[in-house]
């Protein structure tokens, strides 16, 4: 069966590579996108898309239900509008695939209830890089035989926070597998403030920012006479892409929300 | 519990390291060596142990199971012995850990019969690297997803043989989980031949051999846009100590016989 | 004094990114674009550029000249426009700044001639990225001291030849600095054939392919207990802009022909 | 000509590995040992070294200088030691290579002299390993080319002090190569104290402490799509031999005192 796929948020950064992933797939079709504004009658209007990408494009989610009949929304769009779109979905019999973090508890809470009671499928991913996703779960399934640990990672030197949302969420993971202890020599000192990182539960967390680099992060776990590195490097937007292929073709075999690639994958 | 260990092959590298690792180690007591010769009645007597290592030496097996009372026989002895030693020690309900590797398939078969009949554990591991059994299982895990796979290996350069048996161990076990496909580009072309590496089953295996590296390897995994690495660095033998321990404290719990550390870590 | 820059090939992928940084350099002016046809009156009028790019266009490098009056031609067009551009810039005054490989020796010859003639400099740099250049002359360097060294070059899985030039050059460049020996034990032996990679000299070449890679080498030099790696990592187009605007800075107070960015840097 | 070396510390660790080289080395000869008591007539006496190391051993330079005649004495003894010992070296015409750093300024200017007046060569070393040193030399000349610039250097659990004194002199050497300025983006937040590392003149400097690591250190270049990595690692004391093998060799045609292993490295 080929899978009918439609897409919000298409002329977005991720939203453009989602598109042209989907027309290269055999196994799927893109059979609408749903955007917030009138931008022509098909894709191929727009000036970022080739003339051949002619799937029809609709302002309203229950129009494009009926005319296109879509198994699949991949929503990429702002956290504004994606509580609506995935709302609707589910009760439209539309499986959302979402893309974004922006969710309250209470209104993930309400997703997960409706789509349990529709038995609707329902995917939300704050990551969508398998890989990243893969590094995470070895963290976490090492730390239990080495649990002296420290990540570093390595951005582009225009973000603004550090540590990364991934290395927190690594280190939060981790932290529910290993007791709590600080590593490093007890009487151990700094000649220079913040040489040793952050401390997150005893692991230490060092965040390197230069231009050049785009996303990348390894967790090194120290054990006698050995070191295991587990390193993800995301090089560009198209990482991301693998997860929403998987997302595509899991949500169609599933009848409850989940949240996290994480449970997708084994 | 306090687990009574005795060791086999005491004054070998690795034996030596095994001896100090249990005499430090708070849950395990060494009650005894076993040597194929008269070393002297303790282990202090021997000018490598320091004197305060008054662990008794024994000769015979039967002997030592009497007087010491074992439940564990670390043995890691040469190939010559290790086959008699661990099938004794089955009969005397003393659990073996093996660390080599040359047993013939009957033997093995002969062994885990026994230890199934008797229902005393033995576990048999041909790596006692924690950190390299784990890398090898994330990369086997890995490949459902990112089934674009190279291992570069690099050693000292006295070793004979390329690729090392781990890179060999780790192609075939990720070669059971992906469809075997030839990489990189159909048209490619080495224009200095051996450049792309060994080919197994599609996967490149790359090994690399300069004066003053010891044992390390990483798997990479592309991907879109993306890159998985796991890598294990081996520093010293110590990286050993970690398997035997951990080996040690399942094999009381165990009741056949089990090869390969990947089956005892989860 | 701001440099008065003109670009040929500006349309093109590595044009284009010519194009953004001159405009930002403050040192700089673009005063014109050479086109081999009318693409309007300036660069604003292309849809790959802003409006605001009112950079004029010319399709003759006599009138360029007369009416622009650039400093420097940097040329990143094909290598069959290349020489007959470079000849002409020298004949008028113009430095060029060349980033093609595609000169015959006789070419280069009759372009170093004309340079010397007329004291109007001129840079060719087959490999316009700062870093790959140094990684390169380090390597170099090293070799004197660690004479054992391998090579690892990594690239997207659609590179056809193996190994890369610059994989090529480096082992050339290494190979002026270092005896020949063979590496590895005497008695090494491929279990797979093209494990040990390809041999230059005694030194080995090892050649990933990975889909999601860029453009990537390590050049490992190991000694007893120690090992140097040098590492260049090239994530996009964007790394050949610090040699582009290294050279146009060297050309104008550079009066004969230089080919190679390694000699610009010490 | 054979280079006569006399070798004082030679039961430390250091001095061991020393021994070793030297004896292997066919363009030296150990013609002594200085040590500060009696330990028998010849090092084979000990019991670290073999029968056959039939060295003789002196307690007193003088004697030494007039039975053994050596060209130069390796000093690996402890700072309270060697300034006398280097002192009296130059006076007796012995060229002195010395492995420690503890010398005071005073003490330094005080040697510089006596060897300039004696024309006797003394090279003093504060780290032998050449790979250490040509990362600090390589990374200094990037810098120029490359400015933003972030250390990781990696050690052993039991380390004190963070950063590493290798890691100091980096940032040190490098400073003095590039104008200070801040790195990442001017409204960068820690939302983990500590992420960011050290603050050394703008650059950035990240201490990690693992079980199983030795010495290993990277400095990071980054630039416009573009990373450039130089890194070292140490795996054993044999590290330093390099350093020593140079250092002998090159003081026997020097007639002054050389402070560092980066000005006989070019």
């Amino acid at each position: 069966m080929t899978i009918r796929v439609a897409i919000a948020g298409a002329r977005g950064k991720m939203g453009q590579e989602a598109v042209h992933t989907v027309m290269k797939n055999a196994e799927m079709e893109l059979v609408a996108v749903l955007d917030y504004k009138d931008i022509g009658a098909t894709l191929g209007d727009t000036d970022i898309f080739p003339d051949s990408y002619d799937v029809p494009v609709f302002t309203d989610m229950e129009e494009m239900h009926d005319a296109a009949e879509p198994h699949v929304l991949v929503d990429l769009t702002s956290p504004e509008a994606v509580y609506k779109h995935t709302k609707k979905a589910l009760e439209l019999n539309i499986r959302p695939v979402v893309g974004t973090t922006g969710f309250s508890d209470d209104e993930l809470k309400e997703l997960a209830r409706l789509s349990e009671d529709t038995g609707v499928g329902c995917i939300i991913a704050p990551n969508f890089a398998v890989g990243a996703v893969l590094m995470m779960k070895f963290a976490e399934q090492a730390a239990k035989y080495l649990p002296d640990i420290e990540i570093i990672e390595m951005h582009h030197d225009q973000k603004l926070d550090a540590p990364s949302g991934t290395a927190m969420k690594t280190a939060h993971l981790i932290s529910s597998h290993r007791q709590t202890h600080e590593q490093g020599h007890v009487h151990e000192k700094e000649t220079l403030e913040g040489a040793r990182g952050a401390n997150y539960d005893g692991m230490r967390i060092h965040s390197v920012r230069l231009p050049g680099l785009v996303a990348h992060q390894q967790v090194l776990l120290g054990g006698e006479g050995q070191l295991l590195t587990i390193r993800h490097d995301s090089f560009n937007r198209g990482s991301f892409m693998s997860g929403v292929v998987l997302s595509i073709k899991t949500v169609i075999k599933t009848e409850k929300l989940i949240y996290g690639l994480e449970h997708i994958i084994d």
